[in-house]
């Protein structure tokens, strides 16, 4: 654990971002340009590295992060943290938690994974369209990780508290999640008022998020020569009715403080058969239920029960593979008002799981906020452009540095 | 090759006969039974090892002979047929084939299989209830085969030439057929008027065989989030309506000479998925068609994918994975008829694909006619009973030696 005190907060803030900056300067001939702690920067040529903010996420994107591998990524952001002389910086894992210290009645934590997802049609580059950057993880989520690094280099004096909190391993399964390691190891280093997730929502407040549940459906048959069918049970066939209700689900769409949500239905896998010549004696189908936040997972994987119930048999089974409670909006908290009020837009529903679930589990009150288009996460061309990106980083210097 | 005139035919039948009650003598003392080549014989207690045909079947099912391991099986048989002088007897591989050489007007062959399916519930080792048989293999079809041996010693002067044919290798892919070896090395040992396939038929001529073919059938969707499905399209929700007209065929049931074929279709198997929140873009079923012999493969594939046609757009995908041709009953020809008349029963349709086919490719009209119910086929408890090995023997024996 690095500790500076606040009282040294005078060096300048020009030098450091000079730091920052430095990722697009020339570097010595014959050298790859580099990241805050000389990770090569590939795909951009040097002397067309972007400055500024764009510049920062184009060397974020440059550092591959695929979740699990995340160390290089942590050990940047922790030297660029460790830059600031009004942070507190400390490494668990692969994760970096910066806070102040200023003795403010408030604490605001900003959150945002370090992981990405893996490469997919050629993005494990980053380049440049205009002022666009394209890369695995421009859009999630480095441009908010750029957002939240550009902001910790230069509030030295917030008006509320801040915690930087930087994590691993957000884009596999839960046990992985660095945020829990956090919460298990740590959960001094997440207390906070509320918190925002930098996830990318397209520069609007998305509020809360919805649960998510995914049950397994195994229908029984019996075997039989498809020759003579009759004499036993297609498990495959029997899926035909199920699938159709499935398909035919018409979600809720309840509306809490002011969010529409919207609950979903999705077969997302389907498994049966045995031989060629075989009548399958079993299918199996797996479906994630959405839910808003009024309901409770136990309350949502009863609904889907129910709605399925008319196409299950004695022999059949239903299990419940995993779930998350989803988080309600809680708009009414004075940080999170005040930060949809700084977007200038009306907030909207978060309809997929983010880790905003953890927060309220926890009791921190949580919204997603960050640059870029959400619809863009996890695809081959995802983007974020250096207005989204100044746009983000305006709002949240705002809502940090707003008279209180 | 082994060639015995048929002068020298007239060693004592009780001889031959006594060398394979042999199997079910007492062995010396601390030895297994074993069966005629010195496989050993399991499962049955010496002392309890049935006379006759039922010893025979016993001793059979007690070597094992799973497709791809028939040698000790095919070793057997050739020993025993090589005990006949009036038997041609060929070894090919691990096909054995014995003929007569009495220059008759006609010659029928009589082919069975070699091979078993895998054990299933512990019914690798024969055991006996009463005069009934259990074992892997009894019903598919080594009570055939103990038939076939049994007429093979006894009939030493047929009234019409006779071609016992064992092969390898019927319960796995076509490619390994032993039959098929014998069309493509020597066809002129499978050379007959009329063939008599002895697969499990419940003493009844089952006349011809369906045809089967596959199709996979790839539906096209679109990933998505599943928390915002209408973003893509579920391709696994496109199986329900699919699946409901697959499930709602009622096939044709044409009657060819007397025997009332019925077409059927089955989804064997079926696939789809691609993570837990995310919104598959593909899915894939594989029908099963059994198709009576008034329809070619064309026909049948044509009829199917008429059928399936409303759910089919742009972007879907339509393979043809294996077809085989059935065959018709035949029964206007002159053994077959008499094959029937000796059952003393109607012939009745096969409905399964079976070699019959393979013959009737090759121009051999051909039926199936064997011990034991053919639905206990590739089931642990299969069977076959002292009374059904006899019943059968007794048709092909009148068969065989009715005056011509």
């Amino acid at each position: 654990m690095t500790r500076r005190s606040s009282t040294t907060s005078s060096a300048p803030m020009g030098c450091r971002r000079d730091r920052w900056r430095g990722v697009g300067s020339t570097p010595p001939e014959g050298a790859a340009a580099a990241g805050p702690t000389g990770a090569p920067v590939t795909g951009v040529a040097p002397d067309t590295m972007p400055d500024g903010l764009l510049g920062l996420a184009t060397a974020l994107v440059g550092i591959p992060s695929v979740s699990h591998h995340e160390e290089v990524m942590a050990d940047a952001v922790q030297a660029a943290l460790e830059l600031c002389p009004w942070l507190d910086v400390v490494r668990v894992g692969h994760n970096v938690v910066a806070r102040t210290d200023l003795g403010r009645d408030r604490r605001v934590l900003l959150a945002g994974h370090l992981d990405t997802v893996p490469p997919a049609g050629g993005n494990d580059e980053p380049h440049l369209e205009g002022s666009t950057l394209y890369g695995l993880g421009a859009a999630d989520m480095k441009g908010g990780l750029a957002v939240f690094l550009h902001l910790a280099g230069r509030l030295d004096t917030p008006t509320t508290d801040v915690t930087w909190c930087f994590y691993a391993a957000e884009e596999v399964a839960h046990e992985h999640n660095g945020l829990r390691q956090l919460w298990a190891e740590r959960p001094d280093l997440l207390a906070a008022d509320a918190a925002i997730l930098g996830e990318p929502t397209d520069g609007l407040v998305e509020a809360g998020c919805q649960g998510t549940l995914r049950v397994r459906v195994r229908l029984a048959g019996a075997r039989a020569h498809t020759a003579r069918p009759y004499a036993g049970r297609n498990a495959v066939h029997r899926l035909a009715p199920l699938l159709t209700t499935v398909a035919a689900y018409e979600g809720r769409r309840p509306v809490i403080d002011g969010c529409e949500y919207h609950e979903q239905l999705q077969a997302v896998s389907v498994e049966g058969g045995v031989a060629a010549n075989v009548v399958p004696d079993e299918a199996t189908v797996v479906l994630n239920h959405r839910f808003a936040p009024d309901r409770t997972v136990a309350q949502a994987e009863s609904g889907i029960r129910e709605l399925v119930a008319p196409h299950l048999e004695a022999g059949d089974h239903w299990e419940l593979v995993d779930a998350s409670e989803g988080a309600p909006p809680s708009l009414g908290h004075p940080v999170l008002a005040a930060l949809v009020a700084a977007t200038g837009t009306a907030a909207r529903a978060k309809v997929g799981w983010t880790d905003v679930a953890s927060f309220w589990a926890h009791g921190v009150p949580a919204a997603n906020f960050g640059p870029a288009d959400p619809l863009l996460a996890h695809t081959a061309g995802e983007h974020v452009s250096a207005g989204e990106l100044a746009a983000a980083a305006a709002v949240l210097e705002s809502l940090l540095t707003a008279a209180i």
